[in-house]
């Protein structure tokens, strides 16, 4: 299905001014991010949907005929028939770890086509490097224990499957989404839930049957009531187990004081001979608290984190926006930036490319040129991954962008994964940029504030 | 399409452990929200999701295939090719004024069918009850000025299209969201983006551009270099098109210092005879920055919000549950709850439904009861909508669940409205809820956490 009206009405509205003001330059547009929410890394993730976006774009006779009825020119829709996607897209491949203020990814076609996609890439874009990235922080958190994402039930509706692709990219081990497990085949995971056991007469009762259904693969939710009686509960059934030559694998906690809870529990098991069975928590986690736990000594070896790996939280969008910096006039490059009263949102004119230092098999520092200028010894970052609208890259599987990701973020220096007190990387702007962004701001200052 | 396998793996677990442990009881679940993110009420949304999902609620031949794969028993597989939801469903109807704690949706099936359900009912009814929610408070914020939602762009991905429904839901006039306009029949605005301007050579060629294409819809965007710049040649070109019969309609700020900024393009607009000429104000605006520059005097006629009412930032989940409170066993009624080491995580208990007494045409306070206790003067609030597995409501269209939610807000005292400083609106226990309560504490409290 063609996505082309998944977009703000405002680009319909520019398409048809540029169309009847037959002003339909070549423009280089940017994707990047301002701000990180937590951190100082990104993790990119979303490529692939706007892959298959662009692949498929084009307008239907049904979306014609709706724009018909909000008073659009009868002629430019016309025009609208024929669109295609015919321009040239430069992007990291997902799974890169990128910073502020780097174009993430370049779109370069006439304007009119590169300005319909801008909707689309920002809402596929900013949410899957989102959560990604949120993903990877959590994972980092732990330290080497799996974390599960059990995020399905308090996801942005809809948006569930490429907010858990987003995690297991980022590194997460598993998730509880079984349609994510059928359409993109992450591993599953879940055993029960707290109404599984109330359901039954006895605590036990629950568990008994439980054990009984997956004596293979049997966790026992211990917080039901009370989470240490919970745990004698389980020592029981898991003894049982064994005589008939299985194991318990598990005990999850889901609420009360984690830290001390897990440690009482470990020694209710330990006692039981139960040594082997892990210790599973879960209930409002985050890199944080995750981190505080692992730093107090808890005896968990896996987390289950749902809302804040799903949703982001507590910073559920991405600043990611897509802005224009060059336009051909009459055969010539004009770089383009806008300015603003808020530093913060001026931006980088020109067609850009990044470059990457490496030293020691680590990142040293990045840096941003315009497209004609070499860094010895960087090795550029924008991949082409559309020429000429047809799809040009590789489509990595899955597991190998999960792979890809593990490989680049181990490549960060430990200083810039701190959770909170990381230091920014450094990205430096070329000479190059760096004057060409002088002389624009002079010239706009000239042209468009003084003296008009 | 079917959607069983947008579920949590441990509905799947449970539901093979209840089957192979012959343990099918009736069972009623309650849905409701612990805490609210802001302010004292929800606004519900999302039904119609669910009464959907349970229509066309079947496992195919490709789910089981996969569940084949996930070590599940064959036979109990076999029992799912004839899974159908044959339960019963209360709920408050959409677009309702709801409070914490209270059921607004209940569940009444065979366990195995209302365990599977609980997934996909909080994912959809958690996130459009949090946006709707957070609409109503943006509305109520901006005082009778339009809210127009612009959040496409910082959507969670595929989650979008149902988000601008709430907000359509909770009160905003219109959506960017070119789809939502087609699918929903949702009114749709937007004029021009900063690189609508950037690609022309001089901010007045890309206004006069604009007002050529739309001149009877012409809104410029006067922020991309210096506000009070744009302002003034937003005047000339407002002068040119009234020399041709037309009008310039609004203009837009999307950064700075809002409220003095739009004083001083009031100022320029009206100095320069378009007094007519509407101000729009956009740019990370949520309830709290509309009711400041309202405060402050702002001269704004519109708002424009994007990522705080799309994502519901600053909290972008509900916390709404879904929890077992009574058992049939052997023909009779079994209350069930949970406790918890945390109180706020402790459950009501029964059958339960919730009356809502009204005084001088407003809201005086709710009260939770057993199905069988009346409530003189009250009236219940939640509405048979499936019986027996089949829808058993009204299916009533966006615009009248809207205008629903207008009228039902309406009957909202105005003290529980205010944005922080509301007071919890009451919401009172029967006497035989509360009995029942304190009974089944001291059952479990005596059975599973004294004597085991």
């Amino acid at each position: 299905m063609s996505e082309a009206l998944r977009t703000d009405l405002y680009q319909l509205t520019m398409m048809q001014a540029y169309w009847k003001s037959r002003h339909n330059p070549e423009a280089t547009f940017d994707y990047f991010v301002r701000k990180i929410p937590s951190g100082s890394y990104l993790i990119t993730a979303g490529l692939t949907f706007l892959l298959d976006y662009i692949e498929n774009l084009r307008f239907d006779d049904d979306d014609i005929e709706y724009l018909r009825t909000q008073d659009f020119d009868k002629e430019f829709l016309k025009t609208l028939r024929d669109f295609k996607f015919t321009g040239d897209i430069l992007a990291m491949p997902e799974g890169s770890v990128a910073f502020p203020i780097e174009p993430i990814i370049r779109v370069t076609a006439p304007i009119i086509e590169a300005q319909l996609v801008e909707t689309f890439l920002l809402n596929k874009i900013n949410f899957s490097t989102l959560i990604a990235s949120k993903a990877s922080r959590v994972v980092y958190a732990a330290k080497g224990r799996a974390i599960a994402e059990f995020g399905l039930r308090r996801a942005q509706g809809d948006g569930h499957l490429e907010a858990t692709r987003a995690t297991y990219i980022g590194g997460c081990a598993s998730t509880s989404n079984v349609l994510a497990g059928k359409k993109l085949g992450i591993p599953i995971s879940g055993t029960m839930a707290h109404s599984f056991v109330t359901s039954f007469d006895h605590e036990i009762d629950s568990y008994r049957a439980y054990a009984d259904a997956f004596p293979k693969r049997c966790f026992l939710l211990i917080d039901t009531y009370n989470t240490i009686e919970g745990a004698k509960k389980a020592v029981i059934v898991g003894k049982e187990l064994e005589k008939r030559g299985e194991k318990l694998i598990g005990v999850r906690l889901d609420s009360g004081d984690l830290c001390g809870l897990s440690k009482q529990v470990r020694k209710i098991l330990d006692d039981g001979g139960l040594e082997d069975v892990k210790i599973v928590a879960s209930g409002d986690l985050n890199e944080w608290k995750i981190d505080d736990l692992i730093k107090y000594g808890a005896s968990i070896d896996m987390f289950g984190v749902g809302t804040e790996l799903i949703t982001g939280r507590p910073t559920p969008a991405l600043d990611g926006i897509y802005k224009l910096s060059d336009i051909i006039e009459d055969g010539k490059h004009v770089p383009k930036m806008k300015l603003s009263e808020e530093i913060v949102k001026t931006t980088l004119p020109g067609k850009k490319i990044v470059w990457r230092i490496t030293e020691n098999g680590k990142f040293k520092k990045d840096i941003i040129t315009l497209e004609n200028e070499l860094v010895d010894e960087g090795v550029p970052l924008l991949e082409t991954v559309v020429r000429k609208g047809k799809i040009a890259c590789d489509r990595p599987s899955l597991s190998d962008i999960r792979q890809n990701t593990a490989v680049n973020f181990s490549k960060l220096p430990e200083i810039f994964k701190k959770l909170d007190t990381a230091p920014a990387y450094p990205v430096e702007f070329s000479r190059g940029l760096t004057e060409l962004r002088a002389d624009i701001v002079e010239k706009i200052t000239r042209e468009e504030i003084r003296h008009e």
